[in-house]
């Protein structure tokens, strides 16, 4: 079959959502509100989810390998945690002060990531991220920033640098470049580059700032010591090193990818996961750097770093969330994570051996339960950012259009796929099997 | 009663939230997650909250006159939103997709305020302010933004300047000061200086920010033709004017402060109400701006202005949760309007009332449904921040706390209160005489 021929039959079966999308776009630019969660020819509207499945508003299911951002590690409204959402609701959704919830999931996290000695609620990872590098800018009283290219920390002013291929480009108007000026790229899983960039501007470095994966710029793991090495730099340098574990906190494992590889970050960011599927960011790290935050020991505003918590910080639904959400992963984790991660290295491997035996040249990357497949014109390997972009999008958002439009299941375009605890091996073999299909359809012979 | 006394009837009710703060302490910079929730000598534990009233761990029930942030109109846990979203949490918190809950919020917004032609929705009101400036900039090409000396827009790194006294002081380390040089600030109420400032930096000017009533700085509504002024200077030197209306919409009347004043501002920011409850920022204004973010028809992101929306953007929870309160505004207007900012005027003329007849310099601010009052030390006038933070803190946190221990009556000491559709004239009336109460206790007497 041909991109066409998917595309039409995506639209038979989603005209509802066209007309949608139609009102939408009169009310929000490109009618979303997200860059990321628009694709041609127009995204389905959902109106209810559950376990694996988004439901359309035409009717239609899909498996859903996009999780809420990959947030949604116990699936959509997994029951421990909707019962427990049924009742907050009803009980308050914003007290505006302090709650015992907040306090039970702070020493829950606290649990499984000791290293989080003193946390900050807010509510979104953009937030937690420009915090965290505040907290930095505070201690060390140095201003620049080290992050990957590509490496993506939400859309605050400081951390929205070279987010976007071309990454050398400014990343649009609106962003003063005064502004920017102390943000400096590293080359993710390159040590030697890496290492030398940092040296040029350690005088003046307060943190390297960097996702274990990168998540959003396309599902690299990290090569054997690549973050040893950045931490050890930053060790050596006074710099603080931290880990956005927005992503892959509690999906890696229950400990985070700091546990995976072996990492002492001296901030870290949690976000997805730990809300439960309710807005949050935390802000952890060791009590002496947390506390440069305290307004109670640090009245005067000038020995005080000022970083938010906002109205809607530590709000009792996204606690009650975040909480049940938690005591499952805390109860079951011997059952979770093996699994997902069995079933994530079932797709990595099955995938590969698919595109190999019809020699459609892809790399399948990932580690764990997440997963993407990069279309390449040749047998180049995909270590960073640059080599995902440079990739054939275009072959990817068909491809996944094609899983959308004939086989019911969902990737944000190309975006990383995740498994959650409610997907089984039947689903993997699915996902495999239609991937089968499409190559046999002949997508991929399309010039 | 002295305030010791006070504090002691707090304190022996408090037993449990004390042993909570002392567990939070260990968990969170100064226990708390957002600084303004800390207060002396450690702040309740609520776990329930219902219309009117919270209820905190050791079972005192207080009327809440913070209501969520002032977010709260219909009161806490109203049974059009808590059953509205009781459905919600079964059937999915977190698409991770568009979903059509969103079109009719977008489309109920638009309702209300015309001026929203477009729109984006985001999570906190501290990202709403961050694209709106972002934008000014996009679309100015220009660099400066103006504020007003305490006025708050959220802890975003490029707003968070003069928000706390002495405003001339940086607002703490972790700020980099290259950031906050594009940001100068205007003495509220004082047009004559404001212009004066304006004038000398039309050049680089990209925008006015503003609350149209000062909020988190002491309640301070604006003096005739302030605004105004503003948004002709803007007007005429093609400067975009930014009304922050995240505490204003749908408070001051349903189509917000604009409408109010008269105001026709290029991009404003709405929050707190329009999210019934869950977490919520939005950025409006007319299609040509709002058009500089859309990713369809600027895909290349030299020509896109980079604003965010974030995973929890547009989130079915929130969505529902917004739209049921602001049907319920439509069909109630007006009964809802007229009552609280009756109760409102009530409660700023008994109290006026009160203070002045004991003969204790008191100034009572707001308008229609918001008031605070202000101890002062001779008979000047609160006009702006300055005022605010040069009155009696003291003795406003003294008056509240005796509301708290003695009267079951909460206000977030020294913030402004919030009188919401579930509060009575009864409620006011206690409110009156619990203040009679305590001045007559002599607290105020104290030195």
């Amino acid at each position: 079959m041909k991109y066409d021929d998917y595309l039409k039959k995506y639209e038979r079966k989603t005209g509802k959502s066209r007309r949608l999308y139609s009102r939408s776009a009169d009310i929000f630019p490109g009618g979303i509100s997200h860059n990321i969660r628009y694709f041609e020819p127009y995204p389905f509207y959902v109106n209810s989810a559950k376990g694996k499945y988004l439901r359309d508003v035409d009717g239609n299911r899909y498996t859903d390998y996009w999780m809420g951002h990959w947030a949604l590690i116990l699936g959509h409204s997994p029951a421990v945690v909707s019962s427990a959402l049924a009742r907050q609701v009803r009980n308050g959704t914003l007290y505006g002060v302090v709650n015992d919830v907040s306090v039970k999931l702070g020493e829950a996290i606290q649990k499984f990531m000791p290293r989080a000695e003193m946390m900050r609620f807010c509510s979104t990872g953009s937030e937690a991220t420009m915090y965290a590098v505040r907290l930095a800018r505070a201690k060390t009283g140095r201003r620049v920033i080290a992050k990957a290219i590509g490496g993506w920390h939400g859309f605050n002013t400081t951390l929205m640098q070279t987010v976007n291929y071309p990454y050398e480009v400014e990343e649009g108007p609106g962003l003063v470049q005064d502004e920017g000026q102390y943000v400096e790229s590293l080359q993710f899983n390159d040590l030697e580059s890496s290492l030398k960039v940092l040296e040029t501007i350690k005088d003046d470095l307060a943190c390297i700032i960097i996702e274990p994966v990168l998540g959003g710029a396309g599902c690299i793991p990290p090569v054997a010591g690549y973050l040893q090495g950045l931490q050890e730099f930053a060790k050596k340098n006074d710099v603080l090193f931290i880990l956005d574990e927005i992503v892959t906190g509690f999906r890696l494992s229950p400990n985070g990818a700091a546990s995976v590889y072996g990492l002492e970050p001296d901030l870290f960011t949690l976000g997805k996961i730990c809300g439960g599927g309710l807005p949050i960011g935390v802000v952890c790290g060791s009590k002496e750097l947390m506390s440069l935050a305290d307004p109670v020991q640090r009245p005067d505003k000038e020995a005080r770093c000022a970083i938010g918590g906002g109205t809607f910080s530590a709000n009792p639904v996204t606690m009650t969330a975040g909480l049940a959400t938690l005591d499952f992963l805390k109860k079951n984790k011997g059952s979770i994570y093996p699994k997902i991660s069995r079933l994530g290295e079932m797709a990595r491997n099955g995938l590969s051996k698919i595109f190999s035996d019809a020699k459609i040249p892809c790399r399948v990357t990932g580690t764990h339960s997440v997963f993407l497949t990069h279309f390449v014109s040749d047998d180049r390997s995909i270590a960073n950012a640059t080599d995902v972009a440079t990739s054939d999008k275009k072959k990817l958002i068909q491809y996944h259009m094609a899983l959308m439009a004939e086989h019911g299941m969902f990737f944000l375009p190309t975006k990383m796929g995740a498994v959650s605890y409610v997907h089984e091996e039947s689903d993997i073999k699915k996902l495999l099997s239609a991937t089968q299909d499409i190559v046999d359809s002949g997508l991929f012979k399309q010039t």
